[in-house]
This record gives C-alpha cells, structure tokens and sequence, in this order.
C-alpha cells in the first residue's frame, strides 16, 4: 500500500484521532469520516440489475463480479455509494484535492471568518530537495542543517504573517483582502462527499510516488476507511494495480 | 405539492408498495429508496464549516440557515448527503431521466438480458391530447372512446411485438438486434444515486405541469422520499418556489 | 483501428455524405462534425502553462510531450477543445451514447414532434447471433435464411407500428403517449458537444470489440474526425492502447 | 452592466491588453480569450433540432426562441459551444474560481515550477472595510491613511516573503515545499475551457455584489468576452435578471 518518501514517514505522520473515525495528520490536520453509505453490496446491486437480479448479502461469485467490473473496466457499479469526509489540511493540499471535480466541496471561508493560526511545519525527515529532469523528478532527504533551518523560517515566517495579518484585520481591513498576506501552508478545513470511483480516481493520482509528500499522506488516511468500507471492492482495486475502472 | 393534469390522476397512479420503503406507480412501476445518507444536518455543516462550526443536530436558527441558503442559492451545502434509489420506469420515462447528468445510473441491459414482458398501458384517464402553441403546450383528456381504443390498441400492439421478439431471439438473433423492435412503452429498471442538489434539479424540471404526465408522476413518488428524509430542506425547498438552489 | 465484427463489416457501413464534414452510416444515419475547436496545440499550451510557457506552434519535442501526457494519463490538458457533432442514429444507439455524462446533448423531440418514418435495418451481414458466456460474450454471423427472416419482420413490423403510431396520433391522442409503440430502431438525430478527453473516453469504450456492432460503427466514423483534428493526439491515443488518459 | 463597490472602480482596473482579444486587469492580470467556438446560432440550432429543424443564419424569429429558453431556463441548448481563456490572477482568486466544477482548467505549477515574483496590490481605492452581519456583508472604503498603510504592508511583506522563498529554494528546500511561505496575493496563471451555460452560472455568482471585489473585476473582463461572442443570448441574460439557464 505504501511506498513512502523516506521508509515509514507517512505512517509516521498518521495517528489515531480523538472522535471515532478520525485520523490526526501532520502537526494539525485531520481526515474524519463523517459518513458513509457504502457497501460491496451496492457494486454487485448496480452490476447485477443489468439482469434483472438483486441480493441481500454478498457471497464469493459476488466478489468474483467485483472482480470482473474492476478488470474490465466497469467503473458505474462503483458509484452507488457515497462516503462523507471531514477534512483539516494546509491550503497547498487543499488546493490539489480540489481539483478532482467528481465530488462536492464546502470549505472553511477566509473572507468572512478570521482563519485559525495553525500553518504545516514539516517534520525534520520531510524536509526535501528535488533531484532529477521534468517529467521524472523525485525527492531526496536534505541534511540535518538544513531542514532545521527550514524549520526555523517556517516558524518564524508564519509567525510574523499572522502577526501582520491580524494587524490588517484589527486597522480594519477586511478579512478577504488581509487574507493576501496568509501563506499556503496555513490550515484549512472542509467536507469532502465523493463516491468510491471518483475516490480510486483520487487514490490513483495522489497515493502514489508522483504525487507530493503532504496529499499522499493524506491520501494514505483516505485510503484507510475506503478498504474498511469496501474490502473487496479495496483488494481488487489494489490487485489491478489501483487504476480507477 | 401536486397540480395534476386531471384532478387527483397522478396521485391515483401510486399505491405503497410490497417492500418497505417502496412506492408502487402505474401498473408495473415502482420507486424504492434503496438507501440513503440524507439529512438537514448535513446541509447545516456543509454550511457552517465556512466559520469553522460544526453541529451535532439542529435547531431553529439552523433551520434559519437552511432557508438563507435556499433563498440566496448558495447550492453546494445541500451536496453531502446521497439517495440511492431502485426504479421500474417504462423506457421512455427512463430516457428522460438519464438525461440528468449529475448522478450515477444502472440499468437493466437488452443487449445481453431477455427484457420481460411488461408494458406501459396507460389508465383511461391518462390518455390525452395535446393542445396549443409550440412553447406553451398543455394536455386535455380525450372521449371515453378514443381512450378505450387507444387502450386496446396499446394492447393489442405489446401483445403482437413482443411475440415477434421472442421469435427473432429463438431463432438465433442476437437480443441486442432483435431488440430493435421493442417498443418505448416497455419496462426497464435501474440505480440511481444523486444528491438533494441534483435531485432538487430533478424535481423542478419534472415535477412540474411542463413536464410528461408519466414521469410527473414518478417524480411524485421521488419527492415523497426527499421530503421525508430532509424535511427542513424540503419546506424551504417548496416555499422558494421549487428552484434549484 | 478496426477490428469489425465481420471482416470489414463496418467500413463498408459508411460512406462520404453528401454535405462537408459528413459521413453517412447504415440507412439512414449520419455523423456530421459541425463545428470545432480543436487541434493539437491547445494540449501542448494546456501542458506547458505549468511552467508559465506559451507555444504558437508544435514541434517534435512538444509531440514527445503530447506522448508523455498521453503515457503518463495527464489527462487534464485534452480537455482544452470542444467537437459539436450532428447525429442521426437509432434509439438504440442514442440510448447508450446518452449515457456518457461530460458532454452536452439535445435530441429531437418525440413528445411534441411526430417523428419521421426511418427505421434501422441491418446489413444482411450484420444479422447476428450471440455465443459464449456472461462476460466474454461474442457474436456470430447467423444463416442467410435467418437473416433474411429477420430483416423481412423487421421491415414489416417497422412499417405496422409507424402506421399504428399515425393513427393513434390522428384520433387526437398526444404524440408524447403515441410513441409508446415506437420501437427502439427507430432513427432519431441529437447534437453532442463534447472535448477530446471525454471523446477518447468513449472511443475506448464503443469503438471496440466489446461494444454493439451499432454503436461501433458511429464510432468509427467519430474517430475519422478526431484523427483529423488532432493528430498527433490520436496517434498517441492508437500508440497506449486506446485508453484515456 | 456593473453595480461596482466604489463607483467605477472595477472599470478602472480592466485595460486593454498589447495582446489581442486580451484585457489587462489589476497590476500583473489578464483575462484573453485564447480561443472560441461559440455563436447564438449553436444555441438556435441546439434547441431547434428537437423539431428535426436546422438553420444557417438566425433572425428575429430565432432570437425570440433565445429568449424563450432563457426565460424558461431550458439550458441545455447554451452549451453546444465553448471558450478558451487564458487568465492571471491572484491566488485567491483563482481558488474561488476553480471551485467551478463545470469546466477544464490547467494552472501553472508551484511544485515543480518557480514562481514568479508578481503580487496583487490593491489599488488605494479597493482598500475596503467589511460591515454589516453574516449573511449581509456589504463593504465600504477605509480611510486614507489607513489604505496607504495596508499597501505599504503588503508590498513590505511581499518582498520579504519572497526573498525568504528564493532562500529555501537556493538551500535546496523542494520548491514544492517552499512554497508554503507563499502567500495567497501571489498571482498565478491558468486556462480555462468552458461553455455558455457554466460561464453564465460563473457571471451568475461572481459578477455580482455578493461576490469578491477582485474576481468579480475579472467577471467583468470574461463577460466582455461572452456578450461579444453571443450577443443575442447575452442580452438575454441580462434582461432575465442574470440567472444561468
């Protein structure tokens, strides 16, 4: 499931939330399953009225079923599901997610509400350097000296900006022009409604070595309550190398 | 919520159904709600995460909020939830309502799937005749006897073309190809799973005096499981003049 | 590009039409390009906006990123141009291409228009029977007394049920209701608007072995005007296997 | 056309462009419109073809039946056409823009890519105060003093955060991640695809007072565009209160 930036990072970054089905990501984010109405019934269901047949309950030619859409290339029987995500992520990655189009969004606005003062600050083995030509760059560990230093300017260039921020915001500025001066690591929080194909499309093209460190692991925490859902819509997924059907 | 092409016709046409969670419509339709994750406080929390807010159930100022967001089409909060439904619908219904692209379908195949026998026929006081301008169509009952002919007529037709399918597949022809002579009045049935945005969609442009009394109806039936399940959101949904927010 | 049901059974399904940009398909069919925004440029300029670049026009190495994009499913930039096509094919195959959601359709009107006279009858050669089991189906030729028994009911049955729909329609019984007996061969014409990537999608789909000999064909001739438009986009899309990226 | 926050102000932050068909907005933006496939006769011919009826030319007959679909929203007609624009802007605006779902975008890349040193200052007189409650924010101008203060600070800040950008990224820091100092006022680039009846919703919401200052200047710049393209249908749009279809 897993072929991390530096071995075990991300897992490093995923811990056990304190509401149920939650999961705290980074220093101060989060992925929470607020809801779900999905099942591998509702795939073979979808599938199978294309026969005029409906079950109650799965059995293993159900998941030989599942199978064969995945193969093949079935995407529509995965669609009858919806999974509900409550979202804690910087702005960077929000960005990233928002870009997948099949889903809704509602999101924390900075016009009208002061945004909290939790900016990302990467751990020490997440600080990177890029290595390699376009089209098939990756990331190497920097040195010890260096990621400390970058440690240090976010600190305290997230520091001062909020400090100016507010400084805009209490001389009257509005919230929506003072927000020009918020850095893209500051937090961010909000609903994600997405259906399981629209969510292997996500899986495929942001748990993977191509994709930035931040959104791949969260996308790893993602990944976590898809497979708990839908296990053997999940382990076909994985079989056929996680490609959306 | 109904304004019938003849008084009370519609509301004739559906009967609760064997299943729970099921309406029966017409004579071989029905509407099932097959399953749901739909409620007002979803629609709350969609909205309030905009400032950082979250709710556990709702209250009157939350029902406030509703109305607002319904008034001033601010449409996205009522994205996170989904209904899946389970639907017999002759074709022509069921063209009309794959038209709608927001949501996920399956449907029974005739390629592969020897569609069974059941017809559309009309009830007497359903068969009709268009009166007019071309943009501001509007329908009228026909004489008790051209209802009555059109009825055998419709019969008599089913009856003779589906005999004529039957025989092309015994004889070898590929149902997909021989399905060329089924006719639209035919009964299909299939998945669909929407949100109450796209549904809301749905319901204004179909439950509605402009739209076909035949998928008016099963509109009807539709709303009835909207209603109960959101029910905040469906007052305000009536009250602003059944838009789509 | 082709692998026709029966050898070359489709190339011989469409000829050049009679107005520019049109090609003729079966008896009564037509796919006709009727407008587009459309060329290999706008994928490379979708690309290269990443790195704040603008291109004018295309060169080798902006072909070897056309393949990179295509190889590595960037699928975003193929969306950067739109194809308006004008359609004439049997319900039937509308039926499955209104199925394809990222896209624009409007078809001819059966509610408030009577609808013409054409229906759709195969080829002596394209009278087929279906072999094998769920999953892996295939199709066969049938005898040339089977076929021509076919095609005879289907040309009988055409013109009773047109003759049936007439009168119904004369007695004064709305068009809408009336076309309860139309049969699925019927033609019917639609526009459909649409950009590459979600073209590609659909030629992946119903230009192949898998898809009915019908929809195949149209395909076909959809796929002509693409690889016209877009060519070194299109022998990309041949090169990785007819896949979307 | 435009109901501006201070009286002409919007106006005058939209300039033409050196490039044709581009309008320079603000200090670093510009909308161009790169490409377009669009006419009122796509419209025409999209709602007409339900009658089996296509014309060459429209005429007064023809815009009658514009404003009849407008006014009873049948919207699937408005997008059988499509617009390329080319835009710079802000980052702020660019996450408001993006979260229109119905359309393509490509955006230039702050991972693999360094940005470029160009920031949105607000004129004097877009230096606003926010007033009134939640749910009816309004915003009136600040005092001089207090105009020239918060300019003077986001030029301050602006330069200093991108010198500490530079540094990370000459240590060695990934871009991708140096980029969290980044604030949202950094101007970014993009193309974006869309059709009539989505960019009539995206006028709907972003040209109005409700919305943003800065991309409702924008929404200003791209309705320029569409009213010139398709002016039958734009005025439509207008006389119809500017609701999307």
């Amino acid at each position: 499931m897993k072929e991390p930036l530096v071995e075990g990072s991300e897992a490093a970054e995923i811990r056990p939330g304190a509401k149920p089905d939650e999961l705290e990501v980074f220093d101060h984010g989060f992925v929470r399953l607020d809801a779900a109405m999905a099942d591998d019934l509702s795939v073979v269901n979808g599938a199978r009225v294309s026969f005029a047949v409906r079950k109650d309950s799965i059995d293993e030619r159900d998941k030989g079923l599942i199978r064969f859409l995945m193969r093949e290339r079935h995407g529509t029987p995965f669609e009858h599901n919806s999974f509900r995500f409550h979202l804690r992520t910087p702005v960077f990655v929000a960005r990233e997610w928002m870009r997948h189009r099949i889903g809704s969004f509602n999101e924390e606005s900075a016009r009208y509400h002061q945004l909290g003062g939790d900016f990302y600050v990467p751990s020490q083995k997440a600080v990177r350097t890029q290595v390699g030509k376009p089209g098939s760059y990756s990331f190497e560990p920097v040195s010890e000296i260096v990621a400390t230093g970058a440690i240090d300017t976010f600190r305290r260039v997230y520091d001062q900006l909020y400090a100016e921020y507010l400084a805009l915001v209490e001389k009257g500025v509005a919230k929506e022009l003072a927000r020009c001066l918020l850095p893209f690591g500051i937090y961010t929080q909000f609903y994600w409604t997405v259906n399981a194909r629209s969510l292997m499309n996500f899986l495929s093209l942001r748990n993977t070595q191509a994709a930035q460190y931040e959104i791949r692991t969260y996308a790893q925490a993602v990944e976590h309550f898809f497979a708990r859902k839908m296990p053997a819509t999940y382990e076909c997924f994985v079989e056929f190398g996680r490609k959306v059907p």
